[in-house]
């Protein structure tokens, strides 16, 4: 089965560049979008973001074939409820979400009587609001599918289809695996990132315009990502509770271990570690996740 | 007094950068380079990073009214030894590296009569060695002067001249200030991304590929400060133990409090942080301390 009308609910950055994508790579594919926001749907209206933007959820789902629910994950459920009585019976539901053992659970509950295929695409900004989202966001970046163990094998296939179009990878996944995976490489630096622009913040020794100016020596990288959207990540942690609490733990341990190198001048230890982590940052650049531009090729180093 | 001739020991990135930044912003400025490693000499000549490269620190040092130690803070005592004997009795000598009491001291017992104004431009990339420079490197960037109480005035100025015809903004400080300030927007966010990069790349449960290839959900950015020259990071972390881990401490007790906040389910307290983090990333942008655009313009995001 082909995916002919989308309806997305959300329309800030993921749920906005989903509709920017889908114009540009599959113009055959209707889309409906509904914020519950209505300055958000003023502004989807203005920048095109869907096909039409509905002033009410059930119009946007009505004909769907494909429902996406970009919203913060702990609104997963609350969202996927006011739809039920208006999604076709055998139209997918599907969501952005960052956590997805959780939002599988919230969506089964909601919609007991429904095809639901989690999604996650391993892509985004700092920047939120519909008019942060833009057409090429999911190109060459990975969207990974958590069907349950009993999904429809068409369901899946559709979906990823759709996702191979808008230009991402797809790769399927355990729902468990998958939170462990993110705890790693997307909640834990979240987490990291924005305790660190917390405690420089907040310092009596060093006030935060001196922060703010001197920000060039590796403060200024972190800030970038402490200043992703709040809610969304509020309840990323709130629903990975699990894996983000493990992973932390690994991290805490290693920190305290470096803590005592460098308090009892062990020097080995600490360039032992710096020329190991080199050789990620060429893997990362190979396999085309970053710009190998120094500097992530900032406009001001030319 | 104007600097006339400028001798740069040490050819990597910062070293390389203020010779191409010399020919470009003060043609009329001599320079001279020395590095102790003969391939590099090599390929400073190739680039012509200094107008001489010079096969020993001696024949470059010897004209110089201003010499550079471009060399990793451990080494600056050694290379400053080497070269007491053919310094100039009035030349400035100062240095580039990121921790300034140590350096201050270590100098001092090097050259004890000799004018040593420590200086540190907050400015760099991930990349090291002589092809890793560029004239731009400085541009709106801060230099940090640490003189000693007593140091001659004339001497402070003509090196704060010259950092500011480099493109730099110049700014005096206490050498114990700038390394606590130091310590919270460089160090410990470069000691937090290579502990991160190093604890993802050891996980049993989630393998090194698997880390790399979901890297986009933030991790990717971690990885580019934990690609920094670790000789470089060993020792500043060595130079500055006192800082670093008081800072360390600091933000242990607040991670520690996130962890508790998502252990209890309190969506309040990260709320709140999250919040007050996005604003500090504004103020970065405001002072031109980072690239505005989603993602630091990143090539594929257009």
């Amino acid at each position: 089965m082909s995916i002919q009308n989308v309806a997305i609910i959300g329309l800030g950055l993921l749920g906005g560049s989903i509709g920017l994508a889908v114009r540009e790579h599959a113009p055959d594919v209707t889309t409906c979008g509904f914020d519950r926001d209505a300055g958000v749907r003023a502004a989807a209206r203005d920048r095109g973001l869907v096909g039409t933007v509905c002033d009410n959820a059930a119009d946007a789902v009505r004909d769907a074939d494909l429902i996406i629910l970009c919203v913060p994950v702990g609104a997963m459920e609350q969202a996927a409820s006011d739809l039920s009585q208006h999604i076709r019976p055998n139209a997918i539901v599907s969501d952005v979400g960052s956590s997805k053992q959780s939002v599988a659970e919230a969506l089964s509950r909601a919609l007991p009587d429904h095809t639901i295929i989690p999604a996650h695409p391993v892509a985004g900004t700092e920047q939120s609001g519909p008019d942060a989202g833009f057409s090429s966001l999911f190109s060459n970046r990975w969207c990974i599918l958590t069907p349950a163990d009993g999904a429809e094998k068409g369901a899946v296939q559709s979906l990823s289809d759709f996702w191979t179009k808008l230009g991402a990878n797809v790769e399927l996944m355990d729902a468990a695996h998958h939170d462990l995976v993110l705890a790693v490489t997307s909640h834990i630096p979240h987490l990291i990132a924005f305790t660190i622009v917390g405690t420089a913040s907040d310092l009596e020794e060093v006030t935060r315009s001196e922060v703010i100016k001197y920000s060039a020596g590796g403060f200024r990288d972190f800030t970038r990502i402490a200043a992703s959207d709040p809610v969304m990540w509020r309840d990323v942690f709130l629903n990975n509770k699990g894996a983000v609490l493990e992973m932390l733990g690994r991290f805490s341990e290693d920190l305290t271990a470096l803590q005592r190198a460098i308090r009892s001048g062990d020097g080995e230890t600490l360039h032992d570690l710096f020329s190991r982590t080199r050789a990620i940052r060429r893997q990362v650049i190979e396999q085309g996740q970053d710009d190998e531009r120094p500097d992530f090729g900032r406009e001001d180093h030319t």
